[in-house]
């Protein structure tokens, strides 16, 4: 296995190769990044036609874009679509003009708060066409006449979106969904692809207890063709996690599932809150990324967020400054160390039931027990034994067991690993 | 509509009105005063027999009094009912009588601590005479005899109470419950009375949701004749509210039903608690007013009362001093104001059901949505939709996606309206 | 009845005679124990062949013991068995030898970090001989050939336990349970039996509600025997208390049950914190006293341990300094004052139902309230006659009440009696 060191720099680089592409909710920018993404992991690549009902909602049009600019009476382009996949509105339809800056101004986007930044903005389901630039850059254009283009085709095509699935013990999954659907910004989402994908590699390694899906669509509309699609297989969605903002330097932050108390909750705070990481644990909203779907009221996943710096929570978010130097490869290596660390929990997770829950059982005569008596040093793992003795009746999980006892989760499962092989507890 | 300014006047002399009156659980003055409210409201005036039996109690006879007072050996009146309905003992029986000093202080009743004030003392139900006056006037009375003289009567007659309705667009009833049967005590309860009357002239200004009930009666006794009354009635007695103590310059008290929990206390505990107003949420106690009726265990309505500072938590309580003085216009305003926005959550709060319960319907297509995508800067009444959305299950109230959101109780439910004119939620 | 003065000194000399004998989980330690405590109470005596099967236990041999000791070349015994009875492991099997210091180490136990200290140590089950001795003496000894002997015997025979009961009005059971089974240590378990001893004494005096079974059995392997035995009894038994560490001068500290709010903890915790005591109330854990076994998941019966400085919590613990300096008489007068006020607060805690559940009774009329109305300083015992009319719906008992009035507990059965007596509430 690659070093640490190793995986950090693998994974940065996979969002340097993914950051130049210009990708949008369908289009071939997508397919460019699956492309790239397959060459780690290997994907199932969906192609959904357009016009297709999805859930309340129809797959759009597929949009491609060859290039994009506004120049001005010399020729000269101001504003290039070649520089950077964030200067056209998402979805612009097809325009060559030639007006003059007054009347230029109504398709411009700027942040006038952030001068230098690009905003990144979008018209998905509303015809238009626009362009994104700084505030700097549009102070510095003289009025008069400006050539505009947008080479864009706007087609019936299709949504792509891809998974990988690492096979378990049980049929029962869980799922790990990125969006795969913004241009040039590396925070949102090229590091959480990033870290997904190395993530998949990461469990691969000795069979998992569940059966890990991977979820790469794009934002929204894709996360509803995955659900309108896989109806059934959602009763086997045990636990989930959307990954978002996995690169940035701030904090980790979880944003708990709609139902507030799922599995998946309760592993990540536990994982977070027994780690030495500053951390935040936030209640669901209704906001944010995919699981606005995956915890609409009729699915009601256990499916919970982690990001570092949440969804909108940082100045940098949805502009150009979301770059390259915005993450690190240290951030995305802390974001994927945490993931493994859930689903370890999440995957020895599990109630028992003790077969002897009248009085203790003799441990001594099992060998699980120190023979000498009166010592009150007792040692971390029999009381893990204990504990699990003591709560396995079929209420408490062995995540239960570990906060309800402060006892390490790894020192519980060990404990009732022995006490399973002794014939003790039943699963 | 009158300006605020002039309600507050208004209330103010209605309480200036009702003051002189003495008022007891039965009688002449109890049907002056209703009398008087009436000319603000209509009543339906009810009359029940003495004799009469309401739940455990029985409906005593009725008490009149034209004159009561102590005279010097000169004939000068030391203590007079004619200045103040307090200084007669409630329900005091006749007695035309001359006595020392020594014989009659059994039957006198101050308050050492404040030697100025004159208590207020009542004996409804053992039979007994007595006065009520200032520690100072007794401690200026020399020995010698005194003429003393309650000129009441008390035989068989009515008990009276009062209801006013404001009729809503369903049956289900909201009660407002007012004692009446306090003689000269301007905040315990004519300010009660006054905004009472206030809110029931301002609610039918336009039909609300709920019909509304407000209850004029005796304290206790009053109650109890209601209840025993209207046993049917009470499965449509949804919330209520007991009003008293409503004028004086402390900040307001809400008192929780005995449930606790009931929609009525989590209206005022959200109302009071984001509004910039300081107060008291205070846990239910089985004394006070007549919430201890509502309240009973056989009743349990989630009936919660309202008051500035609470039962017998001030030293005016039950004394001279509670007076014109006590109570001020601006503070019986404020307390009406909160009635007002408290009727206005609870008429407008219901739980939906998301008719496009998986996924988030595609509000853009309908209009509810902006198309411009990738700003941070989602709009409240957006936010609100999604909230609505996500929580309309059957078993989340507006009340409960305004609190869990955070988001202004009516921008919830304007969304919900929105919602509900799309055909996305059902009521 | 002896003063408490007096009480205090006979639990202390109880704890003086029991202490110098040499106790283990079987043997005539245990019968001499026994017979001390059943000059105080009666007491039944169980004997229980080796071999017996308890749950998944079986009753072992039983072990005794004349004489152990070490002696040097010179015939100066230099670890004596005599000294006391901390310096053999318990159950240490016969041994009559002479081996170099170097080779007799390895069945040397000593508290290097408590180098004046003699350690207890046991070795029940694995079959073993041994010294336990301070680390100064051990340091004290030069090399050279020692004299090691034993005499003891483990042979087939019998586990002993005891019962006492205090006959209560109905058959439902309180168990209060000691350990008899260690050998020179006052607190740990000297002071918990005396403490026994002394409120089943207190207890009979007035027949009680309740049905209270003492047990003075070995630990785990008693506590499992008398299960065992009892399983049809078991379920009659509705509360129960673990005794342990009653004796030393720290604050009391009471461990929950498993259930955590069975009704002998909020009876713990509402006597404790009602008190002026520094107390502790902690969570329960599956390690420490035979709670273990009352609370173990097939039993799981609603039973905490009271202590002072809980098990494993002070220095001396399970070592020669927990001797007879180390417990106090204040500190057992003190416990046993606490557990005399708990089981008062349990023997009368009651569910009542209110006979009159809508409106208040005319509590007036049968002579349960003040005549004269209008004072704002009613009495407690009418607030708390309000309070059981409030919460007597069948779901509150009155410790509920107490806790939800913040009346003393003892203000409130009162009242529920006068209640009672009045036929207004029906248990």
């Amino acid at each position: 296995m690659a070093s640490v060191t190793a995986i950090e720099e693998q994974m940065y680089e996979l969002v340097e190769r993914m950051y130049p592409l210009c990708r949008s909710i369908t289009g071939d920018g997508v397919r460019a990044t699956l492309a790239i993404v397959g060459e780690y992991i290997p994907l199932d690549v969906h192609e959904v036609p357009t016009g297709t009902q999805v859930l309340d909602w129809t797959v759009p049009q597929e949009w491609n874009i060859r290039d994009a600019y506004i120049a001005d009476a010399s020729g000269r382009r101001v504003v290039d679509f070649a520089e950077s996949s964030l200067h056209v509105l998402g979805y612009s339809v097809p325009v060559s003009a030639t007006m003059p800056l007054s009347e230029l101004r109504a398709h411009l986007h700027t942040l006038p708060d952030r001068p230098k930044w690009v905003p990144y903005r979008t018209s998905y389901y509303k015809p238009d066409w626009g362009f994104c630039l700084a505030q700097e850059t549009l102070d510095a254009l003289p009025d008069g006449e400006y050539q505009v283009r947008v080479d864009s085709t706007l087609e019936d095509g299709h949504l792509t979106y891809a998974e990988h699935v690492v096979p378990g013990q049980v049929p029962d999954e869980v799922i790990v969904s990125c969006h795969v659907c913004h241009p040039s910004l590396a925070n949102d989402n090229l590091a959480g692809i990033a870290v997904a994908t190395y993530l998949a590699r990461a469990l691969v390694k000795h069979t998992p207890y569940y059966t890990y899906r991977f979820i790469f669509a794009p934002g929204t509309i894709g996360a509803i063709t995955w659900l309108a699609r896989n109806k059934e297989r959602v009763e086997h969605v045990k636990h989930g996690l959307v990954l978002a903002c996995a690169g940035d330097r701030g904090d980790l932050t979880y944003k708990r599932s709609r139902r507030g108390d799922a599995e998946i909750d309760r592993v990540l705070r536990h994982v977070l809150s027994t780690s030495e990481r500053p951390h935040q644990v936030k209640e669901f909203t209704p906001y944010g990324y995919d699981e606005r779907q995956y915890c609409s009221p009729g699915f009601d996943l256990g499916v919970g967020s982690l990001t570092r710096t949440p969804y909108a929570g940082y100045p940098e978010y949805h502009t150009s400054a979301d770059n390259l130097d915005f993450v690190s490869p240290e951030a995305m290596a802390d974001t994927l160390a945490v993931c493994r660390e859930a689903f370890a929990v999440l995957d020895r997770n599990r109630r028992y039931l003790n077969q002897s829950p009248y009085g203790e059982p003799q441990l001594g005569r099992r060998g699980l027990y120190d023979a000498l008596g009166g010592r009150s040093d007792t040692k971390q793992a029999q009381m893990a034994m204990l504990w699990v003795l003591n709560l396995s009746d079929g209420e408490h999980s062995l995540l239960d067991v570990a906060e309800r006892s402060g006892l390490p989760f790894d020192t519980v499962a060990d404990a009732a690993d022995a006490l399973h092989g002794a014939g003790l507890v039943k699963a």
